[in-house]
């Protein structure tokens, strides 16, 4: 028998229970048991505060980290200052109040001793944050910069693929829950402005406001332009940089063309992707999905834990997984074969004996050979190895088969 | 005068001066006014071993944090663990030591209560281990794939690019440093296998260990397999998967082909780029420069200062830095104008006057009117302003310009 005491719970106190705040309540209880593993305590919500239901005080008072997912700046400021000067540690997802608060916010969560931490305020679930503060804390940053609005970026593809006029397409994106009913602080770049303040501040640790950030939307950007710029092997993309100028910096947020070939420029939908440019590191892309309820939720569970451990985590068992021998892939397939007749239906006989089905063929003859090169679907491997020493015994086939993986998922 | 006694420095024994040993001197030199600054702590060179000099156990004695740079399992593996004993944190950039003896170090970092860091032992500047260990660690992860050896990720990428064989593609890697005279290690797979266990042992808590990683190299490609592969839409990559499968996983390192459109389809030359999947984040990319004696530092010298920072960096003001107004950009100008001679000519004397040039013009004609549309090198946003207020009052321009800033930089 074990005297150890079980450690305490530790109890949160969740504010807001919009898409976020579900989502988040939601994980919680799926990934207790993980929380658990990971920082030795059980996590348990001690009170939901929503504008109809709940009282703060009562939930300061029973909490030992409070998470702010109401939005928006009053009354969130007020309940997150009350919070760290309780001495509680905060996890908010809440981009306006770090860009318009920010210098009070942060200067009381060190006067209190507090963690303030904040990931999934800026670019969805790609953890820009932490990589700009943790992983790069003492890099002299030059640049950071991308695509921090998943909104405005599904319009531009859409529009660019489509053709369409802006107002057909957002309404298409509102129609599909990617734009709001009002989707103004999107659309006008007030959104990527307040993501860009945030990130400013942490790459230059200088005071960075939203006021100082200027922005230009999408609302004016037409179908032509997008055609012409497709001519000149352009596309299209909302940017929000931020940048060391001379002496100072500068923050701003404007649509703007990027060439192919760019890391931002394959970057389509709903998606975010966040560059950081250093001489110490040369550059870094993130990318990922920009918004969405649980996406969101997962970056604020990570910070949880990250307050919760404190110090690092260190690698710990926690399963003995089977490691597996065989698995299923898709293949490409190089035969060498006699240039005549029925050598493809005989080669295609073993595959399909081997129940194995051909995703796309191409075959080219040379003088008395020909190269038969094809895509088979997602199979056994060790069917496709038997297979394949089938193939090579084939008298039609003039030299050792080839084979690749392929990765067919089309994206 | 304050009564405050300075924090004493902390000691650094840096085991190893080869290229990355090298580098992280260097920058911890330059860097550690900033370290100071994040930590607290001055960080010192207390002491440094290589083949020829220094003494281990008394670089031991005289460190509070010891960096292993050395490579290989041995001596590297005895001094790690004499370091741990004694009860200092290590940061280590070695991906063999980790993949054959990971149990052995993690039970012993836990057992001694310190901390181990790694994240320089994969996807070099990439936070990979970061994000999977602290952003995703109860994230339920369900697959963790990518390009984690820039050496073969450069030879693949040349090779498609120039139609020459592997040989030749290695020997021009080799010049230029891309890849070393032994290539063996990168070119089987070897190198990727070993990042694979350390990556899929903190995805899935589960030990790893590199005997249990099946790899193929890229050897044995050809030239006409990348060309028929292009005829298919294909891009080949050396990849390492790691994966549930079942009750299992399975960790394996392959050359395999992805089709366009794939996120890790654009990344080219000597870089990495790690996926992570979970149904909670969707899917993250993350791409970077895969190796370089400078970049490794960086990951090196991250891991250095969250190991001094102990808990997490609260945003704090070091400078107060003046924000840009003015700045230079590239931009895309679309006008409507007249179609008759000289038009052109008018256009571009306005954008001359202001020292302002044309990179590429598109003209095409619309009954009267024709559109002209151009890019324009970057100059200062003032000055391209001042440009449009005239192009907008000359007289064969008919509609109000629109303009979109380019990102000039080709990649």
């Amino acid at each position: 028998m074990s005297a150890e005491e079980p450690a305490k719970p530790v109890r949160i106190g969740l504010l807001g229970r919009g898409t976020v705040g579900g989502a988040f309540a939601e994980l919680l209880r799926e990934r207790a048991a993980a929380v658990e593993a990971v920082t030795g305590r059980r996590p348990e919500l001690a009170g939901v505060l929503t504008r109809s239901e709940g009282d703060f005080d009562r939930i300061l008072e029973a909490s030992d980290v409070i998470v702010e997912l109401i939005g928006g700046t009053e009354p969130a400021r007020e309940y997150v200052t009350r919070a760290m000067r309780a001495g509680r540690p905060v996890v908010t997802a809440n981009k306006q109040l770090l860009a318009q608060h920010g210098d009070e916010l942060f200067d009381l969560a060190r006067a209190a001793g507090v963690q303030l931490r904040f990931e999934a305020a800026v670019a969805g679930v790609i953890p820009i944050v932490r990589t700009i503060q943790e992983s790069f804390g003492v890099t002299e940053i030059a640049k950071v910069f991308g695509i921090v609005n998943g909104t405005t970026n599904f319009i531009l593809s859409e529009m660019a693929a489509s053709g369409a006029s802006y107002d057909e397409v957002l309404a298409r994106a509102q129609e599909l829950g990617y734009a709001e009913a009002d989707p103004s602080d999107d659309v006008t770049g007030a959104d990527a402005a307040a993501k860009m303040a945030i990130l400013a501040r942490l790459a230059f640790h200088t005071p960075v406001h939203l006021d100082q950030v200027p922005y230009e939307g999408i609302e004016r950007i037409q179908p032509d332009d997008l055609a012409y710029a497709k001519e000149l092997g352009l596309s299209l993309k909302l940017l929000g940089v931020a940048e060391r100028r001379g002496e100072g910096i500068s923050v701003r947020v404007f649509p703007c063309f990027l060439y192919r070939g760019h890391p931002l420029a394959p970057i389509e939908g709903p998606f975010n992707a966040v560059m950081v440019e250093a001489p110490a590191i040369t550059e870094v892309t993130m990318s990922g999905p920009g918004a969405g309820g649980v996406q969101t939720a997962s970056a604020v569970l990570g910070d949880l834990v990250s307050i919760l451990a404190g110090e690092a985590p260190v690698h710990e068992t926690r399963a003995r997984l089977p490691v597996v021998a065989d698995v299923s892939s898709s293949f490409y397939l190089h035969l060498e074969v006699a240039d005549r007749p029925g050598v493809l239906a005989r080669v295609a006989a073993v595959l399909g004996e081997h129940e194995i089905s051909v995703k796309s063929v191409v075959q080219r003859g040379i003088g008395d050979d020909a190269r038969l090169v094809m895509v088979v679907h997602e199979c056994l491997e060790s069917r496709f190895a038997a297979a394949l020493e089938e193939l090579a015994e084939l008298e039609e086939v003039r030299a050792a088969p080839r084979s690749i993986r392929v990765i067919e998922e089309e994206f």
